[in-house]
């Protein structure tokens, strides 16, 4: 077992020091956290490669499967509650001003009732704070941790966790690929794209399985480590599982909630974006269990779930009302049927990806739990070099790897999230380099 | 001229040598600013009686005024682009995924055009950002700036520019009806509703007009002191305009963009919530003019628009689609028209309110160009005296002015957004209040 340590506010006392010392006129300071940001963020500069390329070669057809939005369309059931959502704000006696900020009841009851109840998971309606989005929530939620806390996350992985903790304060500058300050857990081939518990602890733990961007998952075994690991440090465990309902094999968690102990260290991020086609919608979920705590620099535990109810509370004001009727819809019998038709479409297109590229050579890892697949390049191919590759030989867009962490070097992803046809046709394409 | 003064930063160091000091063992830590908020929220406590006061009194009708909530229907333009927004979502080659964080074009064109250009204000699609409401964006806009600015809002105000500015860490605890660290501007009857110009310089200058709570407008020689101050002071004014279009009087400026110079200095907030009844369906927009600056600590002038633009594209994916669809239509000549109308509505419902009110003996502010109604009450009333005398006596529930600050004490106000057969009602039973 890991003795417990003691660590001063190194980080904070930098800053505190530097600006002890120094006067200012009176004038409107930006926060300079900000610079640090590091200006190339991944898909604007995707955008302008590919941009470049349909410019320099307007007759080539290039079909992109880099960003991981989807493509098929709200299903019936989901455009048929959203029109009578619509409906009812046309006429006085139904129309629905603000609502609650934590969203309606019949939303929050419906998530806790089918994502979890039915799947033998004790989490109830007052847990769940609907917003319009994870990118948001996984943002905002650090607005409610002090930035003394020191943050670990995944390497490779969704820049926004990064990027959101350096907005707020939380690291200091950024330095071959890595901010300082940030714990960074490699996930490779090596270690099953489950990082290692870290040597140094962290306080706050982004974790997001089924994985952006690996397409991999986590075990229940594996899982349980984590939650271990966060019980004993008094670390909260901030699980992104947004793509939870891709998971095909029921033996994999869906939920950090399915671990014991979970709902006391862990937090977790759903959404309807990927689920059910919301990215263009928006609508998403959060939740924070009452059995929750965090602590005051004293060491006294407090709960969380009241702090996040003030965050919401007091700068968001809800989700609109025909979203979250159109999103309650994938709930009925009919919409269940329906999305997991839709799912099963975007599986369909991994199995084919995945088969494809094991026949062109290459290693292939995720695709069976998640829409994505993540690609090791050969002869050790640098992430970019092979971007440049396959998008001025075969005119398919992937991700670098590398774009999402140093870890990530050496690897691409593919989105499943694309028509057939178009799958079908990248596949051969790529087949056919050299 | 004010001579510009140094100052230190007494409010920061403080926090940091408290820290600078301790030690802690790894575990995760809230924001202990949280814990400097009061609990007493305005809202959930008149909630909290009104409700008290229905179950001990189920027979009497209890006519609500008090949140600034609207009431008539979405208006049949907007249902109808609503509509057609969510049947695209509905089909492959129409669907929307992911959209621009900023906003869709078409509607940051209609935005600058139908708002701003054909009134002669200069302001482009490139500077207005597209949000899910004006609460958010006050809140949120506060994440660019350094918690070393010094923030003044007006008392009576709108709560949350307060707690924002406490959750981000910008103040001290609260005292007496102040958070320390905040520049609090008093508007009374006295100076007409208008704060002087504060002693102490602020950073950062929240401004509403037409203002909520209080009713009352700027003119435009009254918004140009604060402009020129801001400009003097390297000040941003952070201008909250979500009333704008209740404003009847041609010679009041909608804008803060009306006064020359503003753009250098002045961010502005709208929405379509108050103005076209988008409170349940949520979308607001955020004016930053590219010519807006702020500074580093070295006093270095740096543009703030790509600041809140990284923000908005890290933090928040974007305004739900057929939403945006819906908020267009309002700048249509069918749309144009139809909203005209239910503000008149609502413009009506408060000369009634006024008149009554004045009849019955009450000074009262405002109503003239906004829809809320400030009312003096008698005898020195105590604002929450009156608010129980209201409920009890009336069976009338309105909002207590000093719940929006100490300066709002002996103040009630009234809310124009209300069906009208309910405002001839109220009035005629506060009419016979002795």
């Amino acid at each position: 077992m890991k003795v417990k340590q003691i660590r001063t506010f190194v980080s904070l006392n930098k800053k505190c020091k530097t600006e002890n010392t120094k006067t200012k006129n009176y004038m409107a300071i930006i926060n300079e956290n900000y610079l640090k940001l590091q200006a190339g963020y991944l898909f604007p500069e995707i955008g302008r490669r590919v941009t470049e390329f349909i410019e320099a070669n307007p007759d080539k057809k290039v079909i992109k499967m880099g960003i991981g939005d989807v493509t098929r369309p709200l299903v019936p059931s989901v455009i048929k509650s959203f029109h009578e959502g619509v409906d009812e704000m046309a006429k006085a006696e139904t129309f629905h001003g603000y609502g609650p900020e934590q969203g309606y009841a019949f939303l929050r009851e419906a998530i806790a009732k089918h994502s979890y109840q039915v799947r033998g998971i004790d989490i109830s309606a007052d847990d769940i704070f609907i917003s319009d989005g994870s990118k948001c929530d996984t943002g905002n939620i650090q607005e409610i941790f002090g930035n003394e806390n020191k943050i670990a996350i995944c390497d490779p992985v969704y820049p926004v966790y990064a990027d959101t903790t350096v907005m707020a304060g939380k690291t200091g500058k950024y330095n071959s690929g890595h901010y300082e300050g940030i714990i960074y857990m490699p996930c490779t081939s090596e270690n099953g794209f489950i990082p290692d518990l870290p040597a140094e602890t962290p306080d706050l733990i982004f974790l997001c399985y089924p994985n952006n961007p690996t397409g991999t998952v986590a075990t229940k075994e594996e899982l349980k480590k984590w939650v271990d690991f966060a019980i004993e440090n008094k670390s909260i465990i901030l699980y992104d599982a947004a793509y939870e309902a891709f998971i095909q094999d029921n033996d994999i968690p869906r939920s950090i909630y399915e671990i014991e102990g979970a709902k006391k260290v862990a937090i977790e991020f759903r959404s309807f974006s990927k689920t059910a086609g919301f990215t263009g919608t928006r609508c998403a979920y959060t939740v924070v269990p009452k059995e929750l705590v965090a602590y005051d620099s004293e060491g006294k535990a407090l709960p969380v779930k009241p702090l996040w109810n003030r965050r919401q509370s007091t700068k968001f004001n809800g989700v609109s009302y025909p979203v979250q009727k159109a999103a309650a819809a994938i709930y009925t019998e009919e919409g269940k049927k329906e999305v997991a038709e839709v799912i099963a479409y975007y599986m369909e297109n991994a199995l084919i990806m995945k088969e494809s590229l094991q026949a062109a050579g290459y290693e292939v890892f995720g695709g069976e739990n998640a829409p994505y697949i993540w690609v090791k390049t050969k002869n050790n191919m640098k992430s970019w070099d092979f971007f440049d590759k396959v998008l001025n030989e075969a005119n398919v867009v992937g991700t670098p790897g590398s774009g999402f962490g140093p870890a990530g070097e050496g690897y691409f992803r593919f989105s499943a999230f694309a028509d057939r046809e178009n799958v079908l046709e990248a596949m051969e394409r790529i087949k056919n380099l050299d």
